[in-house]
């Protein structure tokens, strides 16, 4: 069924080879499926003019989220959020959630209400209807796998394959804030830990804090890209770091970019706080999961629709030669991009 | 947001309780919304003449399975099976599954391998496509979530509710394997456990061990249905026992129903063998689960094209009397049926 793989270990492979070499052998048969994995949907017939896109997302406690220091709230508005930002990541719009969860028995009636009212209000903000989903018992902890479903117009949808030599990379938003926002919490983590008397000072850090916690997916970026006329060669949006997510459109487009370090944007909390926890903002923008904003690709024509708007920067450009990402820095060096992500083995 | 449930706790509501209870202040905004919690399926806009059918359903282990006893490779054909048996009981036809899975770093890369071996068959003999999943380490255990989608005509939907007064109850296939398939897998695990040296009998257990491993999703009855211009008007898979399904057919319905128990259909190893474990046929139909036959109520002119038909069973009708469900024994007794189910809280 698959190629040998000798001794290689599931870590070795990674989350993305791991599914690559499983679903390797897997054929479609049915002529409605229009594109399977390796995107961050799938692409399903819908009607003459338009996909339906799905993605789905496990988010398991421990793994994914810590309890310790993510109210229940919070983590059902994220997982919706999460889940969602994969439809606009096709510049789709997502129009349902089925929502699987298992929880043991150290969880209250209580405690999963509280999740249930931060998804009705992610579901509310975003306008998204929750249709379904499966509800059981868990040996050990909480897991929640969210399926998220969408449309798009068959002449709007971007996959993460379309991108071609020159065309501008721009990314929505600002860059480094939810690593930040982690950082924070995981310190004042230990601190408690170190000493439960000691209450965490989190207040002055409540932005960072919101963006890690509660971040917003970028729907009001795909109405603008519609409104504008644009729609982008490759998009996807940024869950495991910049780094990650520039390696995923070179390998899925076979080019490969260069990136201008100066033109990265930050937030002026990202550069204040970085510097107190000795990092730099590139370290926070490149590593940084969860960010949820989108990185998208256009062509210089389409560039000049985009041009100073400020919801989107122009970080750089996509270049011939095939998987190789590279950063300028600011005084002309060039650097290849490594991808840490956030490698869940 | 909900109802005051005082100390009520998650175990008292039940998973279908808890389901309702934490669904019930969502609302949906979405034109494309059809029908939401509380069937087998969501059902959303597809075209003009047709419907996406979307169901989600979690697979945990030590939970719903026990890998003491369940070879991975049926594991895998088992849970997509399980999944689009959703799509079929609205009478739909799945055409694509997405796969999440978390695993702990006791599972090597052979096992994953496995799985997905069972997966893929399941795929290739149901014909579905794997368009997609989420894959993650987990701090313990196997979990997988999978998510089936189809499609079906508007003009042949079958949903839960739409049972009439009157109208016969049917079965396909015959029931009760599963569940005494269960019992001879955990008897032979508790001997073995007892004393390891000890080869485990299973061999003359063949077909019904198959039954509860490998349970078929009835895609043929769907065809077949449709080759017989019949659309069921109220349909349920039989995944919790039969008790608890008739139950559900029944609130949906807002109508109660009578089973007469000398119709239920047994095979002869159901007969055989229930009485080895010194149980009536009865309650391995009533409360086995995972049988993934289909549960459907006909009107009486189309009983008419199913009569005599050896892949269904007429075993009793609705009744006008909301949410009392009976059983008329073969003295002509009346009892009422209680549902038991797969309670997984």
């Amino acid at each position: 069924m698959k190629e040998d793989l000798g001794k290689q270990s599931i870590e070795s492979l990674g989350e993305f080879g791991l599914i690559n070499h499983l679903t390797a052998a897997f054929n479609a048969s049915n002529s409605s499926t229009v594109f399977g994995v390796g995107d961050d949907c799938a692409v399903i017939v819908r009607d003459e003019a338009t996909y339906t896109l799905v993605s789905s997302d496990l988010f398991l406690e421990n793994i994914h989220f810590d309890l310790m220091y993510v109210p229940l709230k919070h983590l059902g508005y994220k997982v919706i959020s999460a889940s969602i930002s994969d439809v606009y990541a096709m510049n789709g719009m997502a129009e349902q959630v089925v929502v699987n969860i298992g929880l043991s028995s150290r969880f209250p009636l209580e405690a999963i209400e509280e999740l249930y009212e931060g998804i009705q209000k992610a579901c509310e903000h975003f306008q998204v209807d929750l249709v379904g989903g499966d509800t059981s018992s868990s040996s050990k902890g909480l897991m929640l796998s969210v399926t998220a479903i969408g449309k798009v117009s068959k002449s709007r949808i971007s996959y993460r394959k379309g991108a071609k030599t020159n065309d501008i990379i721009m990314v929505s938003g600002d860059l480094g804030r939810p690593y930040l926002g982690l950082q924070i919490l995981e310190r004042e983590k230990s601190v408690f830990l170190a000493n439960p008397n000691i209450q965490p000072e989190l207040a002055p850090f409540d932005p960072l804090i919101k963006k890690q916690l509660m971040p917003e997916a970028r729907k009001d970026v795909i109405s603008l890209l519609e409104q504008l006329g644009v729609v982008p060669s490759a998009m996807i949006d940024i869950s495991d770091g910049l780094a990650s997510e520039l390696k995923h459109l070179c390998a899925a487009s076979k080019l490969g970019c260069i990136i201008h370090e100066e033109k990265l944007p930050y937030h002026e909390d990202t550069m204040l706080l970085a510097s107190e926890f000795n990092l730099s903002p590139l370290t926070c923008a490149m590593n940084g999961g969860e960010e949820y904003e989108l990185l998208f690709s256009v062509s210089q024509e389409d560039f000049l629709a985009l041009k100073g708007n400020p919801h989107f920067t122009p970080i750089g450009y996509f270049t011939e030669e095939h998987g190789i990402a590279q950063l300028m820095d600011q005084s002309g060096s060039i650097h290849e991009i490594k991808a840490q992500g956030w490698a869940h083995f």
